[in-house]
């Protein structure tokens, strides 16, 4: 739990939550760290802007519903479970027209609200979804996370589709993983650290590009008749990167953009987004909820196998193990199991 | 060849055919044999009605361009390369906004005009797609079909979807392997034959439902909490099939119509159609090319294996013990090489 | 108020409703009387099954909110509202993935849990949405029907599409207005009453057929080049005129169908669905609520103009008149205000 | 004709040029002047990098087939024509797969080959329409522009959605006429000149913001509840209104970008783009050829009145005052008529 206006965090005894009337109590099960979590951990500048302590930490969780509020109409005590972490309105014009992800009233849970990093969570119905049963927690934690690259990759076609994936983070990662099971062309990767393309390779990326050393530009042209690939995801958020992206697209290709730069970017609009006819999509969140419907099926039939992302695992109570892990770089998804 | 308004067809010597100035010559390695040269062969009432003799059947073919017209722009000598079985007018409303597979002047190769089942093959180049080189040509001559059931799987939402297939013959066999290569949720197979069952089995179906014996609408039921599939592709054209099919679809489901009927079909819309909102799709040959260039894809990647469907290959000159193959219906495609 | 199992209604003092929790009071300023509504008062097998007296009946309405629940968020005292007649229950899979217009657990206004044919109407906020003020009333009330024909006309494409109107009944005129409104090529339309085509005409329709009289299938052949319309928009629910609409689209195009047959329809589903690769939906409801957010531009633009299908406008008390004149079909819709 | 490597151009007597065998001999009746043809007049930098003179300039047409070749299957002497600017392959990935107007071997009318600016022009049967014959040869001959709007306009949902146009050339002109035929919502249009702000609300533009003088963003957000519009058309090219257009757009919306910036855009990707899960799309060109299906209906209709753009009529002979009249930016089209 975030208890002062400082680096750190701490584990506390709190009272159990009430469930709310329309959503339940979840026992926590395993809960995974988001960069996100790092930050208001690591108390950044965002998360000084934005975070109120005390405030429990965490969105990223599978548990089991103990008990349930009197109005709660879609979840009974023993439900397995997860979540999306956007505790979106309901009301406003995108949560009504399918575009909840962009919900002008999102809160966060653990930033804006209190989160998962604790042994109970009280969770509004509208925010669960059943997990299916052969997914394990330490899996099924995951699913926020995960559910953005499902998210980027699905956004436009990507059945037989060539796509390069710039970023090899955890996202980056999930997003090779997904086009495997999805039957997406070639995969080219690209990171800078020779960890994250050993992680890319281990999940079936076709062709690594080692920042700075490899051209990854010539490697696409190269393989694809210097046509570019059909599909970008940018998931470094690096400004050479989402340049790079505008250029590695074919013409007609898309380009989704999901890592954050921290500055503004200079693109030759002309050249690289007009002439090419592309389409560039800025993607943030998950789709609510086909998204999470169709990332479960995925993991359901075994095709999306996303388990070498889970490099660690560690008990619930050493927490800042897992932030160490974080700050390192040296990790995929870091997973605290109760 | 197909020289006499009578069943049957010979294998004559005949003047090897010229390139139109827009297409190529091209030396045929693999053919397959489609239902619909067996009708032909058969010469059963439909081909009476359409096909005039001589004409040299066949439209599923691999081979290898040995001569280009003076115009062609899009193929060279050596060319590994298939083609599409619908020879389209390029000039129609249909073909000029993407609907090219219900051209209005549509000419089926082996049917309306000379085919493939033959040393060599002249076709004009907008007929031609190039093959990748990794899929052999006895895989590689099965894609006219293969496409049709690709053109069914994708003309809707697919990855991690519920899927039931009725009818597994070789376009049904086809839909399984692309559903479990594009990431679909549970396949359910039905069809009347153990032989065809056993098929469907092999390339992954995790439901299979012997007509008459099982209830696959109970099972279907079973399995997805009442609701129905998402996805049917009806591959079987028995009437009693497509009322099924309207019924399997859970409510905002879709159904994908393939297999032919041979007469009306009494449909209670109101229950089944109008208050599901289901959509459902005439489903006719292959979108022009996307279907084609998806497909390569698939097969390039190694994703999608068909060649259990490939149940019997003979030399080209045994091809009346392929049709009698295709009469007892203990097989699924028969090849022919050269 | 339907106080008895028996055909008609009464009108009666009762109490104020209160609002629900997460909704509104709304003081009701016109109602419109829907088709569903007649088959209520008139009590015929459809409604013994299904309506459990007493209820108050009624779905289409506008008004102003006069009181809200302690948790509603989106309303507030003195908002000019109306809403969707279909209550769901925005748990279940189609709920949660933009398909709530075949919610499995959707109950309907004035027919499964009280309705608005009164001075006052208590409702969740998940079924209000907020009116266009320069939108009167009379014309606010009649949304739902007319939020059938925008998801009917809009369920694929229809800007400079050719257009057939199978059924002027209000929906049917809705669609023609619709259509008009949103620059689709020519519209065909069909009735048996001369009544009816005349208020078509009004709206716009280019080409009128009136059943038995008229040879639509012949008009339309000969106006799209003997092709048939890019869309047919089937209204009446007419068996024939089911088949009909699928002979009337073009190859590739779409038949929309809203209209509710009374008995099974025979589809030559091989000629007629699968050769011409057409698309077949089954409509009912309105997107939730995409729908309504696109309806109310069009209206408050001025671009859609419905108030020719207002036919009748009578004060809320004359309601038996108001059923009278639905049972005639003499009239388009009819109108009650308060 | 163009000549010589220097501005200017000149009127010669040229032999009769011969149909294509697949294409037509066209007797043109009126062109008109699109900002390519004023830069190859002008030989700016771009024009003496790319045209190799002599060539007959021009790419808007409108005529009358008077002769046919040989294999020409689809025109006939008589016919009443225009045609597309863009001469595409026909063979690549995005001619074979409905992205013609992103063909990799494009060539242009009067830029790469001959055009239309004379008395006859030879033109493959491909690249031509058949015009509505209610539309006179001086609106038909816009329409390769009047595509690029309704390209634009259209390449997402449009009915019913606020919209901002960006730049009131042309071009921009188009897109407002269009959003009002299809049944856009509100509709903001911003240039820098009186005169062409003047055009824009003879188009029926609702809000009109002139560049410098009047803050758009403001009163976009006042009269959208502080979202921005649902999408941004823009027409400008300035980097400034690219960077605007992104702010524009409300959180879920879509930009589309045509006007050419001369020099790279710097973006705020984060906040601009990702956060609010935009869809930013580079347009060019016309769908081949749904635009121009669609962009025929709605002029046969006579919903898309385009009259007001056509600022300025001249005999062919005027060539040069027309060029004049473009380089003065006090004019829409300028149509030479022979």
């Amino acid at each position: 739990m975030k208890t002062a206006v400082a680096p750190g965090a701490q584990l506390l005894d709190v009272p159990t939550p009430i469930p709310p009337r329309d959503g339940a109590l979840v026992k926590i099960k395993s809960v995974s760290i988001c960069g996100t979590d790092f930050h208001v951990y690591s108390w950044d500048a965002w998360a000084q802007g934005r975070v109120k302590p005390p405030v429990t930490m965490g969105h990223e969780w599978a548990g089991e519903v103990v008990k349930v509020g009197p109005e709660c109409q879609s979840l009974k005590v023993g439900d397995y479970v997860s979540g999306e972490s956007h505790k979106v309105c309901g009301h406003c014009l995108q949560c009504r027209t399918g575009q909840g992800h962009v919900c002008q009233n999102t809160k966060i849970f653990g930033v804006d609200v209190n989160g998962c990093f604790a042994e109970y969570f009280a969770v509004p119905e509208a925010s669960v979804i059943h997990n299916a049963p052969r997914v394990p927690p330490e899996i099924a934690c995951m699913q926020d996370p995960l559910g953005n690259a499902v998210h980027a990759a699905l956004a436009g076609d990507i059945i037989g589709k060539s796509v390069a994936v710039l970023g090899c983070g955890p996202i980056g990662l999930f997003a090779i993983a997904v086009c495997r099971a999805v039957g997406a062309g070639p995969v080219f990767a690209s990171d800078t650290t020779e960890y994250r393309l050993d992680l890319a390779r281990a999940l079936g990326a076709d062709t690594l590009a080692r920042v700075t050393d490899d051209d990854i530009e010539q490697m696409v042209k190269g393989t694809t008749g210097g046509q570019g690939v059909d599909v970008v995801l940018e998931m470094s958020g690096a400004p050479v990167a989402i340049q790079q992206a505008m250029r590695l697209a074919r013409p007609g290709g898309r380009v989704s953009l999901m890592g954050i730069p921290s500055r503004a970017v200079s693109l030759d609009i002309a050249e690289d987004v007009i002439f090419k006819g592309l389409t560039v999509q800025g993607i943030v969140g998950r789709r609510l909820y086909d998204t999470w419907y169709t990332m479960k099926a995925l993991l359901a039939s075994g095709k999306l196998d996303v388990s070498p992302i889970l490099t660690h695992k560690l008990p619930f109570e050493e927490f800042r193990a897992g932030m160490d892990l974080m700050r390192s770089g040296q990790c995929g998804k870091v997973v605290l199991t109760l």
